[in-house]
């Protein structure tokens, strides 16, 4: 019999910080260049084509004494029940016994550890002083991805909303936009007086603005990142101007796309998983066009982390960051979260 | 936000019946035939070859609703630290919504469904009048094998047990085995002095006696449980007597095998599941080695117990059940239990 941890809902949002939550996804990234982490298989299942989907992502940090599994189920006509599309979990066991430890919801673990890897993408590929940031996508991604952001990239002036589907949306969102994000992201810090302050101001000095002019806002933004569900290219590759950066977060199924195939080839291109980026992420289209081949990827973001592979050699690079989202991120995430709740009492706990 | 129920292992232990385990399992076997359930992919992994290694079964039971997971762990270093070789736990979702709906160890629903399935195997495979049992195993799973042979068997009347690497081992199990099935699986059944009479009759009435003459003991059998680690046939061809069943529960990964695999060409092989059966059950070994081809495999148990393909044909037939344990077997007896332990308050609430 062994202690087994299930953490609701509210507490993983309580324990999750955005500044942490980018030195998790960082380190699993670098656990998996150094050889000290490695995805399992995926399984994927259909049980209706277009209407519910689940699959099951898995693997190892030989580097952190755990492995787990990330199981996301989506249900295009849940919302009609009252329920969210995507439910699902996130399960840790210890490596070194194989014993499993606790879990917790999906939800709140998969939008922050997706939103860091968005801000970590532009940590290492952008241009430090990068001041005009675009977002395509204005769903429940957003928030995330500009926090992070914000708090990784010093000197951005304005951010820059799309929704490709409704510039109605994209401007409700940037209303309250910057109430959303202190309320949502600056509790953790209240303790640290000067990290509050250094992060309550850059929500407040920077400069919102909704568009549905997509090529202008391309051709002033130095850091681009998209989250949509779209199957189609938004961003068209004369658009983009030298030295620009793409975080490429949405693709995360077969058949997904956001910015057009042909940039690829003109950028340095990083990605979270070689595997996952050819088969589901934004990678896909180009290798699948035959435009771009996947040994001209440069390297996994971990490598450059790490000091391995550069980033941008010059000012004039585009790159671009495929984020497909890997169970690695999911797993130290909610790991973090387990060992914070069992130093403070939280949580319930079974005798499997 | 949803509720999610985490079973306590002794409440597992105290919900689960070996009746209601067999009419599950014969349940997942029948939707399964029915096209109602299918497996998903096995993910394996190695963490350390001999040592460490885990894999996650996952399937789909549409005819029931439900979908899940099961995820062992296996350390062979494990009891060195005071742990089980073996841990791991199954967990079940709503397959109308994705929503997960609970989880509990792995521990007792695997040894009762394992239980379970070779008494099934023995039901619709063995000759009526079966009056012999032999058990190849004094381990974990023998008392469940026994005893659900004992429920479903009417007839059996001697129940000899080896131990292929320990006589003293064998007869030390049979000196407690009565009283160990009493105290293990008759408690469900005081509310019902019928059945509760029934069962305990058979307990005690059955002889039971411990050999190391495998030869002889085969060659009086007329069904044979086998349920050891073998990775090399224990049970010999010419032993075998016309009319013999064989419940093969053993093999579960790649080169394990605890009978001639030249028996196979002269039997009626029913399976679990086929693709299961022929990578990593007893039939993986005379299908690689030639003797036996795949499409000789008559049917999956299921169709058996639907009556879409016969069993046995005649008293002389020598059948084999080839049962290598499938997630659905794991998820319905899940599903039972979390229906259980909500009825009856039981187990913790967590809200994902």
């Amino acid at each position: 019999m062994f202690p087994f941890r299930v953490i609701h809902q509210e507490d993983v949002e309580q324990l999750l910080d955005m500044k942490h939550v980018i030195e998790l996804v960082e380190r699993a990234y670098t656990l998996k260049a150094q050889k000290e982490a490695a995805l399992f298989p995926m399984v994927f299942h259909e049980f209706s084509p277009g209407v519910a989907d689940m699959d099951i992502k898995s693997g190892h940090l030989m580097g952190a004494d755990i492995f787990g599994l990330k199981l996301v189920s989506w249900y295009g006509e849940n919302p009609a029940k009252n329920l969210p599309p995507l439910v699902g979990f996130v399960l840790v066991l210890d490596s070194r016994t194989g014993v499993p430890i606790g879990m917790m919801g999906g939800d709140a673990v998969t939008l922050m550890r997706t939103g860091a890897a968005g801000g970590i993408g532009a940590k290492y590929l952008a241009r430090k002083e990068s001041e005009n940031l675009l977002l395509i996508g204005s769903g429940h991604l957003a928030p995330f991805l500009i926090m992070s952001t914000l708090m990784i990239m010093e000197q951005i002036k304005k951010v820059t909303v799309i929704n490709p589907r409704s510039y109605e949306k994209a401007a409700h969102f940037c209303t309250s936009m910057k109430a959303k994000l202190k309320e949502k992201f600056l509790s953790p810090y209240q303790a640290d007086e000067e990290i509050y302050q250094t992060y309550l101001r850059r929500i407040e000095m920077v400069e919102v603005v909704a568009t549905d002019q997509i090529q202008t806002a391309t051709e002033e933004a130095d850091i681009i990142m998209t989250a949509t569900p779209s199957r189609q290219p938004i961003i068209q590759k004369d658009w983009i101007k030298p030295g620009t950066h793409l975080s490429c977060v949405g693709a995360d199924m077969v058949g997904k796309q956001e910015i057009d195939e042909s940039i690829f080839s003109s950028a340095r291109v990083f990605v979270d998983d070689v595997t996952q980026a050819i088969h589901v992420g934004e990678t896909e289209i180009p290798v699948k066009k035959g435009g771009f081949n996947k040994n001209e990827i440069i390297a996994e973001i971990g490598s450059v982390i790490l000091g391995q592979t550069p980033g941008r050699l010059s000012d004039e690079d585009i790159t671009i960051f495929d984020s497909t989202g890997i169970a690695l991120q999911d797993i130290i995430t909610a790991d973090y979260i387990l060992k914070q709740a069992k130093a403070k009492g939280l949580g319930i706990v079974a005798h499997l």
